[in-house]
C-alpha cells in the first residue's frame, strides 16, 4: 500500500536560548508551514516544553497537516545531547535542564519518532543538506555568535564523537596563557573570536579612554553591543572595533588552519549572528590566515571557506534532514 | 574454485628515512616472514625503488611465498601521498622523490594490487587494527618522534580527508607566537612537543650554563640526543631535561585535549621513538593536562590515552591492513 503524501513530510523544531521555531518540511527540503515563539526559559523545563509542543502544533497547523501524519521530528537543542536517548543534559541558556528526556517527552506527545541532537550540529546538518555545505563529502560548520560551535559532517554524515561531544572546535585551546574563557578555561578560540570577546575587547579599550565611535551606537541599543553595532562600527572604520574584529579573524584564520591540518575538510562553512550581519567581508582575512597556515599547501584552493545561506531556518532544516537519515537507515 | 590459502596473504612495507621494512601477514594477522634494509635514500628513487623491490622480495622468501600469489601489497612513505594514484610527493627525509608514481612502479614490478598511503595513517591503521586502538570506532593515533605526526580513524576507517592531507596534528598552532616549527611556521605543536623540540629547549638550557648531566650523556652517544639520552637524564632527575620534556607533554596534553573537543574519538594511540623510549610515564601528565581541558567532562573516563603496542611493525602490520581493507570494498 502507498504511503499517503503527509507521511513524507518532515518537522524540524529549533529551542533556542530566546526562541523556539518549528517547521514542516517536505522531502525536497521546502518549508510548508512555520511557527515561531519565545522560549521563556526562565519559566523552567515543564513550561519549555509545553511551548515546544505548542509551537510544532502551530507549525503543522500552518502547515495544514497533523503531527501524527509526519514521518519523524527532528528537535536541536542549545545543550549537550545523548542523541541515542534523546536526554538533554545541562545547558547553560536553559535554566533548570539537566538530564531532561526531551526526546522521550515529545515522542509521547507527538506519537511520531522524536529525535534530539545539539542545535549547532543541526545548524550544520542543514547547510549540509541544504545550504552552502550542499554536496560536500567532508565538511566543518562554525558558528559565531554570543560563544563560537561547531559541527562536523565526514562521508555525508554527522560526525558525533564517542560521547555526542564532537565539533565543540569553540573550545579549542588557541592560547594557552590566553583571555579566560566562559568555560572557565583559558585560551580557547571563543575567548577571541565570539561577540563576547569582540565586546570585550572593546569595552577593554573604551574604559582606556580610546576614542571611538562605538559608544554613540550603544546608546542607541540600550547599550546592547550587537552585531548590528558591530557592523555599523566597521563601516565607520572605528580602529578599536576593527582591532577587536581583526583579533577574532585572525584566531578563525588558525582555528580553521587547524581543522584543515586535522581534518582536511571540502568546505568550511561559517554562519551565526556575527557572521550574518558582517556578510563575505568578515570571512577575507580568516581565508588569508588560515591558507598561510596550511600545512599541505597543494590543493589549497580546492578548500571552501564560505558563508552560510540558511540563516535561522539552518536549524530546522537540520532536524528535517535528521529525520531524513534516520529513516534512510530505516530502511 | 577455492583460492590458493597463499593468496590471503598480504605484504605490508614500511618505507623509512633510513630503513625500509617489509612483512608477509596472514589474514589473522600473523607475520609470516620479514625484511629490513637500508633506505639509502640518498642515492634518488631509483635505487630506493629498488631497495624496496629487495626487501619486499626477501620478506616473501622468509615467509616461502611468491609476490604474485599475495592478495596485495601495502606500503607507507613518509611522505603526503595521492592514496587513490599511489602518487608520492615531495618528501623531506627522501631527497629528490617528488611526484614519484610509486605505487605504479610497484605494481609492475610485483604484478599484484600495491597501496600507497603516508607511513604515519599506516601505523595509525596498525595500531587500531591489531595494536592498542583494536576496537575502537574513532581512534587518533599521535606518534612523537623527530617530528609529531598522526592519523585518524574513524567509524573503524582510515580517515584521510579530501585531499589525502588530513591527520597533520603536528602542524595545528598551539601557539602563535610560539617557537619557529620545521614547517617554517610558528608555534606548531611539533615545535614545542617533538624530540628535535625537546632537543632545542635542553640545548638552550645547557647554552646558558644550566647544571645538567646530558653534557656527560651526550658525549657517550656522539652528541646525539636519542630518546635513550632523554630516558636516562629524566631517570636521573635532570631538572634542564624534566622541564623540556614536561613542556612537550603539557602541549600534547593541549593537543589531546583539542582533538578530544573536536573529535571526541574513543581512543588516543601514542607511539614513537619518544613514546616507546620513555613508556606510559610519558603519558600520565599528558592525560591530566588533557582531562584539564576536556569542554565535556561527562564520559571523560571513558576517553582512553594509551602506548601503542606494535614498535616497529605498526607501520607493516598497517600496510597489510590496508591491504585487508582494499578487499573488503572489492568483494
Amino acid at each position: 500500500m502507498a504511503k499517503k503524501p503527509s507521511a513524507a513530510y518532515r518537522m524540524g523544531i529549533d529551542l533556542g536560548g530566546t526562541k523556539v521555531l518549528a517547521a514542516v518540511v517536505d522531502n525536497n527540503g521546502a518549508i510548508l508551514g512555520m511557527a515561531k515563539k519565545k522560549t521563556k526559559a526562565e519559566l523552567g523545563p515543564d513550561a519549555v516544553i509545553k511551548r515546544i509542543v505548542d509551537t510544532a502544533l502551530g507549525a503543522a497547523a500552518a502547515a495544514k497537516t497533523s503531527m501524527k501524519s509526519l514521518a519523524g521530528v527532528g528537535v536541536g537543542a542549545p545543550a549537550p545531547v545523548d542523541y541515542e536517548t534523546g536526554m538533554v543534559y545541562s545547558a547553560p541558556n536553559l535554566p533548570g535542564w539537566d538530564e531532561i528526556p526531551l526526546g522521550a517527552r515529545l515522542q509521547a506527545e507527538f506519537g511520531v519518532p522524536v529525535l534530539v541532537d545539539n542545535d549547532v550540529n543541526l545548524g550544520t546538518l542543514g547547510e549540509w543538506r541544504q545550504g552552502a555545505g550542499r554536496g560536500c563529502q567532508h565538511m566543518v560548520g562554525i558558528f559565531v555568535g554570543t560563544g563560537v560551535g561547531g559541527g562536523i559532517v565526514i562521508d555525508g554524515k554527522l560526525y558525533r564523537g564517542t560521547r555526542y561531544a564532537a565539533g565543540e572546535v569553540g573550545h579549542m585551546i588557541m592560547q594557552p596563557n590566553g583571555p579566560l574563557c566562559s568555560c572557565g578555561r583559558p585560551g580557547c578560540l571563543e575567548a577571541f573570536a565570539s561577540r563576547t570577546a569582540i565586546e570585550r575587547a572593546v569595552r577593554a579599550g573604551l574604559a582606556e579612554g580610546r576614542p571611538s565611535i562605538v559608544p554613540d551606537l550603544l546608546a542607541a541599543e540600550k547599550d546592547r553591543l550587537t552585531s548590528g553595532v558591530i557592523k555599523q562600527a566597521l563601516l565607520s572604520e572605528d580602529p578599536l572595533m576593527s582591532e577587536a574584529v581583526g583579533q577574532a579573524q585572525f584566531y578563525l584564520g588558525l582555528l580553521v588552519a587547524n581543522l584543515v591540518n586535522a581534518l582536511d575538510p571540502q568546505m568550511i562553512v561559517f554562519g551565526g549572528g556575527v557572521v550574518e550581519a558582517l556578510g563575505d567581508t568578515f570571512l577575507q582575512p580568516i581565508r588569508e590566515t588560515a591558507r598561510a597556515y596550511y600545512l599541505q599547501q597543494r590543493g589549497a584552493e580546492r578548500i571552501g571557506i564560505v558563508p552560510a545561506t540558511l540563516g535561522d531556518n539552518a536549524g530546522v532544516l537540520g532536524g528535517a534532514a535528521l529525520v531524513e537519515s534516520f529513516l534512510a537507515r530505516k530502511t
